[in-house]
């Protein structure tokens, strides 16, 4: 494992520590960031925030939930362990998840109004800042292969509905038919909130609602930082609405420099405040720590905006974050020697 | 017109001054941002950047610019002098920008390489950082319109395609036939472009390419900044492409405690980059005034990466910057007494 103090001190050197901040507690957080080590890889996943509480949860279900978290870790570890790309595993991870109907993301993606699956989803380096999304595909069976291969296949960043499945397609990229995404769950949650809805108390969001996407921030031996993100968007939406995940900026970034961010939430506040790239821009500008700079923004930003939602993202060093403002949050991290899935908001 | 001394402290305060620059330079920064008074209202412009050379354009071509450039800063102005809101005056010069064939945006939009028109709009509110934006639009008269009543008449941020089109017509927005958006011009730009694909010299961007967009970015009496964007696309785009423009935070943004802008240029940089939002953060985070943020984007970070461009954007006091790293921008300003319109890099 290697030492990366001289490019702590640059980083320090390079951002700009808050005037209103006394001396001594920059003084404090430069000398935390230069005595780091960077880990030798690291990687944190998240299945979706909202009103996810222990009491709404059978054992079962539960159980359910954190066997996949880990298993989905396991993926994207086992890549990083044998010296793999943060790019592999991350992509790999999501795919993983996309192919589990228990999160919001392929097999498992909600319903439109209409009662279709309109998928959403981005890719970003961190190495080089490239970056790849998709928005509204209804067959590609793994939209996070589908946003790779906008970043690395194409000139462009982001491609949308048919013009999109078109590029997935002559990349070879798998489709289904569309009932693939059909799940009983999502179908019925469609028609609970449809009813709701003609009922005249259909608020957008009830009171059990989940912001379900999946996502994964991946640092790899190289020191390259990887984010994607993946979505169904929202039950019950119209108008071909795109929430935050293909918005690169809003749900996903990356940036070798400062650090690598995927979100989950009430999507139009996530594009707003630009969270992801705030992200970055609070570490590289104010030269605040990953956690003090995820934690303001989630926190002292969004919730009092009334933006519902989490973050999960890690920095060089290989530091790792998961904040959220809801009841809970389906995540996960993983790192040599260290290993935590968690749901609800108390553990 | 109300000194804004107090506020120009409040904001120094807020801000965050860059620890590897000198205190001397800070506290001139400092002085001079407590000096300045508020401008009563000021109002910015863009047409597009790109390859725009004097030796290319006739007496008359030139003119022509000119005389919209003035007669789109005309509208904007006399709806601020009245009293009128920053939203009001940007939507407004839009749709006379849009209305023009002579930017690529409404009337005069690009066709993509099946010789179609979409068009992608978006529109932004410093006040209360509520923002809509469209794309892929095909048979709305007024794209930024269509921006302005998703932020104003949804709950979404991002309407696409059908969707997008359906929620315009909702709204009562005028549509037309396709036809509406020929112009003889853009259709033999397409043929030029699609004859050097098939000569295999087909550059995505040939030598001279112009980045075709139209933006606005306002302040209003009562202090309130907006920032609205509206474009054709790319010549020759495929597979449903968007560029920076819907994406809020990469094309559009607007934060009265800093500034509104509007951008034009190769939109997949302006995404990775996260211009709009990254010059926020420049002048939140940093403190810098807004002409050192934007030179510094534009120069420092967009032209090494290649990313050809340009942004317009105003901040609280009625500051306005244009910068540009291509050979020309349309653009203009005007505030009490001032007015400048400018087409070439030497201007």
């Amino acid at each position: 494992m290697m030492r990366w103090v001289l490019w702590g001190a640059l980083l320090m050197l390079a951002a700009c520590a808050g005037s209103t901040e006394g001396a001594s507690e920059r003084q404090k957080e430069a000398a935390q960031m230069q005595e780091q080590e960077k880990a030798d890889y690291a990687i944190v996943i998240h299945g979706g925030a909202g009103t996810i509480l222990r009491e709404n949860m059978t054992p079962e279900r539960e159980k359910a939930y954190r066997d996949a978290l880990n298993a989905a870790l396991d993926v994207g570890e086992q890549i990083l362990q044998e010296g793999g790309s943060s790019a592999d595993a991350v992509e790999q991870t999501i795919i993983f998840m996309e192919n589990s109907p228990l999160f919001n993301a392929g097999k498992g993606a909600v319903f439109t109004s209409e009662g279709k699956n309109e998928l959403d989803a981005a890719f970003m380096s961190g190495n080089d800042l490239n970056a790849g999304a998709v928005g509204g595909l209804t067959n590609v069976k793994n939209p996070i292969r589908a946003a790779r291969a906008v970043m690395e296949k194409s000139k462009h960043v982001l491609l949308t509905g048919q013009g999109a499945e078109r590029f997935a397609t002559e990349q070879g990229l798998d489709t289904v038919p569309a009932d693939y995404f059909y799940t009983e769950d999502r179908w019925n949650a469609l028609q609970r909130a449809l009813q709701k809805e003609n009922q005249g108390t259909g608020a957008l969001l009830p009171a059990d609602y989940k912001y379900g996407t999946v996502g994964c921030v991946a640092l790899d031996k190289a020191g390259n930082i990887t984010a994607g993100t993946s979505t169904g968007g929202m039950t019950n939406k119209r108008y071909n609405r795109f929430g935050d995940v293909p918005v690169i900026g809003a749900g996903t970034y990356a940036n070798n420099a400062t650090c690598g961010v995927s979100c989950t939430g009430h999507g139009e506040y996530f594009i707003r405040y630009a969270v992801a790239h705030d992200l970055n821009a609070l570490m590289a500008y104010k030269g605040w720590p990953l956690d003090k700079a995820a934690n303001h923004i989630i926190f002292e930003k969004l919730k009092p905006a009334g933006g519902g939602g989490g973050l999960i993202a890690l920095d060089a060093y290989g530091n790792v974050t998961m904040p959220f403002n809801t009841a809970g949050m389906y995540r996960g991290y993983a790192k040599p020697g260290e290993r935590e899935v968690g749901i609800f908001g108390e553990e």
